[in-house]
């Protein structure tokens, strides 16, 4: 049996199973995540419940929030980097699991449903995908040549900067680092910032759609010209369920001019910008996958 | 023996050898780009020659401009995509080598520059690497996970949109596609449209290098956070030997503020952003790795 961790901001959503469709119904847990202490002690309990039911485990993926060092060869391998949560920087999220004896890989959250996306969701049968979130913060993982980007860190794509909308000019952006990045701008708490409404709560002709839409399409572009993936899938609250995909789209093809064989390879914007295709499940599943197949990493 | 062939937009350089450091003196030719069909001829006459006296090769590696179809399951592996050069549109750079029976491996000029500058020049020992060269055009390449990054198609970076200098506010940029995109506002022809002077011709205090530098800095930020490569290399003749680095290297350190591990991981931004180790040789260098490991590519 294989354990299989998503590590967010907000919750930690642990799994045992066979494989990604083979989660036994007493094999699930949602910990929120309070102090590193209780939700990491938490997560040690569930799995120690699982061990002593269905015995020892055969591998642990851990897909988390970032940043975190990836780097197998490091010794910090494992770890927390600084980040604005507090208590969190510096913590180990591996160490608390080696009582359970068995290979424990580790990821992004975003990578891990990048992997995932790529093997069983909406970019199923393709050699390369991106996956973005767009939610409290903006994060993006690449999965291409049988793995997930990584090196001097991980993708953090969310921070790229963009050319501003001019009816979006005196903002000045929320992110604590940059301000106006991509982050600062489109991410749920720059749009409650600027617009004073919840994203997914914006009526169907509010101006917010088209500007927070064109800085997403800007993402887009540029990831398609950087690294040439063969499907990029937006996902998170602020995308709230593809009400923004259109205005992504639009921007991403507005922006790029025709330059990359999108319809031709593609099978146009529409095939090209899509959807998840596993929904809110893509980092639980990633995180089997990489318990399942450390490599994937 | 393998053949080597930078095939770049005004010239084809060719070379066999038993390794990029082991090649004869009269094993090398440099054949201007004219017309398809005689440039392509005198390449096939050159490793004709090459054969006649040593024997038939071992395979071959195809250093290209861009765009090409580099999907080896696709009907035109091998073949230009359309691009502006005259008469080169949907010309097969690799049937004419058909000829010579050895396995043909074939990859964009600047991701086989990225792959030889992380085997054997700037990046030598790092497991990512960037390579992006500021010339009549701009173009990058990106090595990772022992091979090159492609998908849709290859990395086109040089086309990524930044945010405008206001002291460059009015310039409509050249780009034939996008105007103001990277490529239309800091390759060689950009340069010499908006300021009057060839790049490398820039005097020191010339306000143009910030403004240069300060674009080129915004896609070595980008190309950080989208593939978090250990190490980016910039060459061409608008970086002119390194001139034009200070001015990259504080531009991405400001776009970046701070927000990457770059002190820490990669020895500050003197080491991140650098110069190629292996000068103009890298595409031919990497051309001769792709010959003699197929599946670098």
């Amino acid at each position: 049996m294989y354990g299989a961790i998503e590590a967010g901001g907000t919750k930690f959503v642990c799994a045992a199973g066979y494989g990604p469709g083979d989660i036994p119904e007493d094999c699930r847990a949602v910990i929120p995540t309070t102090s590193p202490a209780a939700t990491l002690a938490a997560v040690v309990g569930f799995f120690e419940r699982i061990t002593r039911r269905y015995g020892s485990l055969a591998g642990i993926g851990l897909a988390a929030f970032g940043p975190v060092d990836l780097d197998t060869r490091s010794p910090t391998w494992g770890r927390m980097l600084p980040t604005p949560k507090p208590g969190w920087s510096d913590v180990s999220l591996v160490a608390p699991l080696e009582r359970f004896a068995c290979p424990i890989t580790i990821d992004t959250d975003v990578s891990a449903a990048a992997l995932a996306e790529a093997r069983m969701g909406a970019g199923a049968g393709l050699g390369s995908l991106a996956y973005v979130t767009v939610g409290t913060g903006i994060g993006g993982g690449v999965f291409v040549a049988d793995r997930t980007l990584k090196g001097l860190l991980h993708p953090e794509m969310g921070h790229i900067r963009v050319k501003r909308d001019p009816r979006d000019a005196d903002f000045a952006g929320v992110c604590p680092f940059h301000g106006d990045c991509l982050e600062g701008l489109a991410s749920g708490p720059a749009v409650l910032a600027r617009w004073n409404m919840r994203a997914d709560c914006l009526p169907e002709t509010h101006p917010a759609r088209e500007v927070i839409g064109d800085y997403l399409g800007q993402l887009a572009a540029t990831v398609a010209l950087v690294v040439s993936c063969e499907r990029i899938v937006f996902g998170g609250g602020v995308v709230s369920g593809g009400r923004l995909l259109p205005y992504i789209r639009q921007a991403a093809s507005r922006w790029l001019g025709g330059y990359l064989p999108i319809e031709a390879r593609a099978g146009g914007f529409e095939r090209y910008i899509t959807a998840p295709g596993l929904g809110d499940s893509a980092g639980t599943v990633g995180a089997m996958l990489l318990a399942m197949q450390p490599a994937l990493s």
